[in-house]
C-alpha cells in the first residue's frame, strides 16, 4: 500500500474520525478494494472504512470534507466502467457500504420496502418474495452487487422493459451528503410534488454528489405464472415486429425480450458447460422473451397463439417454449453465460448502447457492415435486451489476437459505433454509467450546455470535489 | 396595468428582444394572464411574451437574466397553487407558452412521440390515440391544462396507480435556461445512463430552473377493453383490502382506484346537472374503480368474479359495473364533477395530501375525528386518487358561512391536517405542487438539509433568481 509520506498522522486521524467503524489498512485486506472486477484499473487507497450506520459514515464524510480528502463510495464493486474504484495517488478513503445491509421495512399494503445499502439485490429481491412480493430489478450479478450500487448507477438489467430502471423503482432514498449531513427522504409515497426531485438526481449521480445509505423500493404482487419462449427470426426488423405484436397480445405482462445473434449463443454453447442452443445455430438471429402475470392466467396459451401468428407471417421462423422451470432457467442460464463465454473466448472491446426500438434495424445493420469493413479479423457479438433499445454491442477476436492489436483498434471501433449510436440518437451508456471508463466519451457526446449544467450541480452540492474524484467528468 | 415609472423604456427594449414573438401590454389581453383560475392571487406584470420559437424564447430570456427581470412562465393557467401567477410588483414578465403547440413527431414503433410545450394535453392524448397509441396522463383540465405545466407541476391524475406521475412518463426534454441557453435532451431511449438525470430534475421544478418547451413522451398500446365499477364499502380499510384484492385478480391492468365519500357524491348530485348516485346514498364510503387492457380480454367478467368474492367476504357492500360506454362516462363525470360540485356548495378548505395507501385507514380515521371536534359546522369532503395514496381532503361548508370566518379556520385546520399527514409519512403537497401558497408549509414540513439543497441547485443554475421567483421557496 503507497501512502503519501505524512500518511501516518492522517491515518491515526482517520482512524479516530471512523470511530467504531473498521478502518482496513493492511495491503492483503485493502487490495480486493483496488481494482474493479473487470481489471480495467488499479488503484491506491488511504485505506477502507467499513461503516455500519449512517452516523458513522457522516461523521467520517464530514473529515474528509474538512480535509479535501478524496472518497470513493463502493457497493458489491461490479461496475463495468470503473466506477468503485480509486486512483493511483493513494490519498483516497474507500468507503464500503457491506455492513450497512439492513432490510429496514417491508410494506406489503403499499407495496414497499426500505433497505439500506449494503443488501445485495438477492437479498432484497429474497426478502420482498419472502413478505409475498416481488421486486422486479433483475441483473446477472444479483449475487455480489449491492442495492446501493444499484441505484448509485441507476441499473437497467432484464426487466427494464415493463418496470423500468432502478430510478423508477425507488420511491425514497436516505444519502448521506459530502459535508456529513443526511438526507433523509424515505417517504414510501407514489405521489409527492414538494420541490426538486433530489432522489432522481441522486440516483444515477454515481457517487459524486453523495452516498446512498437506504432507499424505499416500490414492490408488485408476486409473480404467479411465467410463459418463456425462444424464437429463430429472419433478421433484427422481425424482431422488432415480434416485439409490437407481442406487445399487443400480451400488453404489459411482456417482461423481457432479448435479441441475441448466432455468434453470442454460439460462445455460450462451447464456453460454458451445459449450454445448448435451444433451436440449433442455422439461423442469424434468435429472440429470448418472457411473460409474467401477477395473476394465474394462462400465458403459454397466450404466447403459443401469439408466437403462431408470428410464424404464419413469416417473421417468426421457428419457436419452442420452455415447458418446465428447467428448460426456462437453461434458456436464462444461456443467456446470461454470454459475458463470461466472450471473456473465455478470448479479447474484446464492449459497448452498451442503446437506440430507439424503431432504430435498431438501421442501427445494426449500417454498425453491422462497418465491423465487416474495418475489423475483418473480429467477430461481432451484438446482443442483449432489444425490447428497450440497448444492446450490448462488442467485437471479439476469437482465433487469438494480441494485446496491443487489439488495444490500437480499440479506440477506432469505438468511435466508429459511438458515432452511429449518436446519429440515432442514441446512448453511449445505455445501462452501464460512465465511471472512468467513459469520460472522454460522456464529453464527446454531450453538449456544452448540458455538461455545464451537470458541473454546475456537481460544484453546488460538492464544491471540495470529494465525492469520486474523476468518475462522470473530470474536475473543472 | 401598473408598470413602474422607467417602464417606457424597458418595454421598448423588451419588445425589440422579443423580436417577432407578441408582447401583449394592454390592460384587457394581459388580464387574463394576471390573475390564477382558482382566484386566490392577482398580480402585475410587465406584458405577456408569446414566443413561438425556441429561439424567440431564448433571445427574451437572455435578455431578462442580463438585466434581471423576473420572468413567470404560463401554460394553460390551471394552477392550484398560483405556480403562474406573476407578483403585484408589475416588474415581471410572464411567458405564455401556448404558441409552441406543434406536435414534433410521433414515433409508434417506440412507443413515443415529442410534443411542444404549448400543447393541449387533450391534443397531446388525441394526437397519440390518432397513431394507435394511448398516452395515459389523465385529469379534469386535459382540455385547457398544457403538456409543459403538465412536466413543469410533474402532474399526476387518476392513473397514478398504473402509470405513474408525468415525470415517470417522459423520456426527454427540451428547455430554455435562465441564461437564454437551450438545454436539448430529446432522446427516446428508455435506457440512458450517461450523467445526472438534469430531465427529472426540471420536472416539478415549477419554472423556477429554466422553461420546458417541448419534451418526448412514453406512450403505450392502444387501449382496447375497459371495465369499470362503482362500489359501496363499509370503510377506508375495506375499501384498500379491495385494492390489494383487485391487484391480485387484475395485475397491471387496474389503472384507477378512486375513493369517495358519500358527502362527495351528494355534493355532486346537488350541484352538477344530470349526476346520479349510481348505488344511493345509504353507505358512508364508496369507491370508483377501473380495469382497462391493451389486449382484447373478458374484463368485465374479470371484475365480476373479483367483486363477487370480495361481496362474499363483506368487504364490497354493493357494486353495479357500467354496462356501457355511456354508463363509464356517467361514473366518471360524477367524480370529476366533485371539484366543481363543492365550489357551487361554498366556501371551503383544500388539502391535497397522500400518505402511504396503508396508513390511509388509520389517517382518515383520525383526522376525521379531529374535523368532526374542530370544525363542527364543517363537512368533511375527502375523496380522491386512494390507489396512490392520494386525497383531497376537503372541508366545505355547506350551510354558508362568511369569508372572515373561513379565513380564520383555515390555517388551523391546515395545520392538524398536515401535521397528522406527516405523522403518517405523507405528503403536504401529492399533485398539486407548491406554487405561491404552500411555500409556508413546504418550508415547515422539509429538512432544512433538504431545503438547503433545493437552494444550492436553484442558485447553481439560476444565479440571478429570474426563474419564476417565490415559487417553492421565497428567495434566500
Amino acid at each position: 500500500l503507497s501512502v503519501p509520506t505524512d500518511a501516518g498522522a492522517a491515518l491515526a486521524a482517520l482512524r479516530r474520525a471512523c470511530g467504531a467503524a473498521p478502518l482496513l489498512t493492511g495491503v492483503d485486506e485493502v487490495a480486493p478494494y483496488l481494482s474493479d472486477h473487470r481489471h480495467l484499473y488499479r488503484g491506491q487507497a488511504l485505506g477502507v472504512a467499513l461503516p455500519d450506520t449512517v452516523a458513522q459514515l457522516s461523521e467520517i464524510l464530514a473529515w474528509c470534507n474538512a480535509r479535501g480528502v478524496g472518497v470513493v463510495p463502493q457497493g458489491g464493486n461490479t461496475s463495468y466502467c470503473g466506477g468503485a474504484t480509486p486512483d493511483e495517488s493513494g490519498t483516497q478513503l474507500v468507503i464500503g457500504l457491506a455492513r450497512m445491509n439492513r432490510i429496514r421495512a417491508i410494506d406489503a399494503a403499499n407495496l414497499s420496502m426500505t433497505v439500506e445499502a449494503g443488501c445485495l439485490l438477492a437479498s432484497v429481491q429474497q426478502a420482498a418474495a419472502e413478505a409475498g412480493c416481488y421486486f422486479p430489478l433483475e441483473l446477472g450479478s444479483a449475487g455480489s452487487c449491492q442495492i446501493g450500487g444499484n441505484l448509485s448507477t441507476n441499473a437497467g438489467g432484464l426487466n427494464v422493459l415493463r418496470f423500468g430502471m432502478a430510478r423508477d423503482l425507488t420511491l425514497g432514498i436516505e444519502a448521506v451528503l459530502p459535508d456529513g449531513r443526511v438526507f433523509q427522504r424515505l417517504r414510501a409515497l407514489r405521489k409527492d410534488n414538494t420541490g426538486y426531485d433530489l432522489k432522481a438526481l441522486l440516483i444515477g449521480a454515481e457517487g459524486t454528489l453523495g452516498i446512498i445509505t437506504a432507499a424505499t423500493l416500490k414492490l408488485w404482487p408476486a409473480i404467479r405464472t411465467t410463459a418463456t419462449a425462444f424464437l429463430a427470426v429472419p433478421d433484427v426488423s422481425a424482431a422488432i415486429a415480434v416485439l409490437a405484436q407481442l406487445r399487443g397480445a400480451a400488453g404489459e405482462r411482456l417482461n423481457s425480450f432479448e435479441l441475441l445473434p448466432r455468434a453470442a449463443i454460439e460462445l455460450a454453447c462451447r464456453h460454458i458447460p451445459g449450454t445448448r442452443a435451444p433451436l440449433g445455430l442455422s439461423n442469424e438471429w434468435y429472440v429470448l422473451c418472457e411473460l409474467s402475470s401477477f395473476v394465474d392466467e394462462p400465458l403459454d396459451e397466450l404466447l403459443q397463439q401469439a408466437l403462431t401468428r408470428a410464424i404464419s407471417t413469416g417473421q417468426v421462423l421457428d419457436a419452442t417454449l420452455a415447458a418446465n422451470e428447467g428448460q426456462r432457467l437453461a434458456f436464462w442460464a444461456l443467456r446470461e453465460g454470454i459475458p463470461t463465454a466472450q471473456r473465455r473466448a478470448g479479447l474484446g472491446v464492449k459497448h452498451d448502447i442503446s437506440v430507439p426500438v424503431s432504430a435498431l434495424p438501421a442501427f445494426v445493420a449500417e454498425a453491422s457492415a462497418w465491423v465487416r469493413r474495418a475489423v475483418p479479423d473480429g467477430t461481432l457479438v451484438a446482443y442483449g435486451h432489444a425490447g428497450d433499445g440497448n444492446l450490448h454491442f462488442n467485437v471479439n477476436w476469437l482465433d487469438g489476437a494480441d494485446a496491443q492489436h487489439v488495444a490500437t483498434q480499440e479506440p477506432v471501433i469505438r468511435r466508429a459505433i459511438h458515432d452511429l449510436v449518436a446519429a440515432h440518437g442514441g446512448s453511449i451508456s445505455a445501462e452501464h454509467g460512465i465511471g472512468q471508463l467513459k469520460v472522454d466519451e460522456l464529453r464527446r457526446y454531450t453538449s456544452a450546455v448540458e455538461l455545464g449544467t451537470m458541473r454546475a450541480i456537481k460544484r453546488a452540492l460538492d464544491p471540495k470535489g470529494i465525492m469520486n474524484p474523476g468518475k462522470i467528468f473530470t474536475p473543472s
